[in-house]
């Protein structure tokens, strides 16, 4: 028998489901994951907080294959886990479908106006003219990222008869590469980040990228809040050198109610919801994780796996 | 040389690109309408207010070519107009794009919960799980109405992995006739009513259509609000055997701020913005005038026409 240590909140997803030759060992609080690891071969150590997953993690000296929900982990001990041989199987693209929605649900939001118009239904007021006035149709995008997430964005994208430009290593059409979408940033309606949390993508939207923006361009955050250097951010929405923000995450998270973002009419903050905006993220992830027990059983390669050296 | 009688709001954009057979005659005012209009053999008749556009058509008795920035044009003198054997061309398509925008912002807005989003955000709190939890993708939409809006509807919503069916009078593949749709309502999970106005579809969506909804269907009317019986919507948003509505148009427009319409919190009221949500409008109308223009000097058909039996 296999022992694998699993979280009790996906146990009514996953027990019925599980091969016999799986000992399942369930755990609902902290101190039981932390007993329990050193059995684990196989872990799903998945807790709102990051710290005692960390903690987890390095007292499951026997973990063969760690599976979670969550798609960015670059909070977990890489080292530990590259040492240790240690598989990692994680969410990337479970909750990329929501995400990709929510862009482009941010991007009408702001070219429409419509938090305006939220608030002119909560006045009942009839409002005349749209506080919005801008067509995604024949707008120019650049897509940072070119994941799960950012080719579904693409592909919506392209039904709104946006022109969208990619970036990535190999460039190709409508594709910039690493080191070519800096002195192209002016020519862009639309700025979004899907890119994974790495050193390399820490701050690469700073004072210097914000300022060659358009000065009506728009900002789509849905990566991570240190993607951007936000002190920045905040004084070119001040300076009004762009136009708006959509940010689904920011730093820290969650945002203090005193924080200056909030109080700026072009910054529109959502909290991190994106991927939550859907109710098929568990089943998603525990048929993910039946399947892949087959391929653990068979040594097949596990999918999707998370790469430690690289980060993402 | 040929008389136009054409309103002043448009000189901008057309007078510099006027062929030299034609004697532009500005209006800027109802009483320049009614002085002018008799001698007009083509006319752009178009104010806000109905009433005195109907007058000008009935003064116009010389007039052949009648153009309108409007899509919905059903408010004209139908009768008059066949008698004299006036050619109408309508803005059918000019604001196409936006409305159909329109429609995926407001669906996008319904499946996330967005506007709790707005009102926490204008609170400064941080929400810790998204309000709405729907997903576009892999649910159902029926289409009411399959000309330029519907079209462009369409190919939104196939991006976002909804299977849309359409209502035409050919059938056809992902498609219902008019006498079929009914029986098939309880089925999807938005209805979209993309049709014109006419006796045909005035009141098509009342009481045992809404009955037929699923509980959680959301409409989307961005037609005519009398294509829907309102007291019955109300009754139905009221006692929550729908969803929600996300509704552009109402009767009547204004809404008056005593109406039960605003205090639903299912209902989402804009005010008839979506055709304004572009500042591509006028632009795009005159552009079609000086191309219909050169069609009528050529005695080639204008387009596009509005048709005076149909209705649209």
């Amino acid at each position: 028998m296999t022992k694998a240590v699993l979280s009790a909140l996906i146990r009514p997803l996953v027990e019925p489901r599980l091969p016999d030759w799986v000992e399942p060992l369930w755990f609902a609080s902290i101190d039981e994951l932390y007993e329990l690891a050193p059995e684990a071969e196989i872990g799903w150590f998945d807790l709102n907080d990051k710290e005692p997953m960390i903690e987890g993690v390095k007292r499951a000296g026997k973990l063969k294959w760690l599976n979670s929900i969550y798609a960015g982990l670059d909070f977990l001990p890489h080292d530990i886990l590259r040492e240790r041989g240690v598989t990692v199987t994680h969410g990337a693209g479970i909750n990329a479908i929501t995400i990709a929605e929510y862009v482009l649900m941010g991007m009408l939001d702001i070219a429409k106006g419509y938090r305006e118009v939220v608030r002119a239904q909560d006045r009942k007021e009839w409002l005349l003219d749209s506080p919005g006035k801008r067509e995604l149709a024949e707008s120019k995008a650049l897509l940072l990222g070119y994941g799960a997430i950012g080719k579904l964005v693409e592909q919506r994208l392209a039904a709104f008869d946006v022109e969208v430009t990619v970036v990535r290593r190999s460039g190709g059409e409508n594709a910039l590469g690493p080191d070519q979408w800096r002195a192209r940033l002016g020519t862009f309606d639309w700025v979004i980040l899907a890119v994974p949390a790495t050193p390399e993508t820490e701050g690469m939207i700073g004072a210097d990228e914000l300022a060659a923006m358009k000065e009506d361009a728009v900002l789509v955050n849905i990566a991570r809040g240190s993607v951007v250097d936000q002190d920045a951010l905040v004084a070119a929405l001040g300076d009004k050198t762009i136009g708006a923000a959509f940010l689904d995450v920011t730093t820290p998270e969650p945002l203090p109610a005193d924080h200056p973002l909030w109080e700026l009419d072009n910054a529109h903050i959502t909290m991190h919801l994106s991927g939550r905006a859907q109710s098929q993220m568990f089943q998603r992830s525990a048929d993910r994780f039946i399947e892949n027990l087959d391929r653990y059983e068979r040594g097949e390669p596990l999918q999707p796996q998370f790469d430690l050296t690289l980060g993402y």
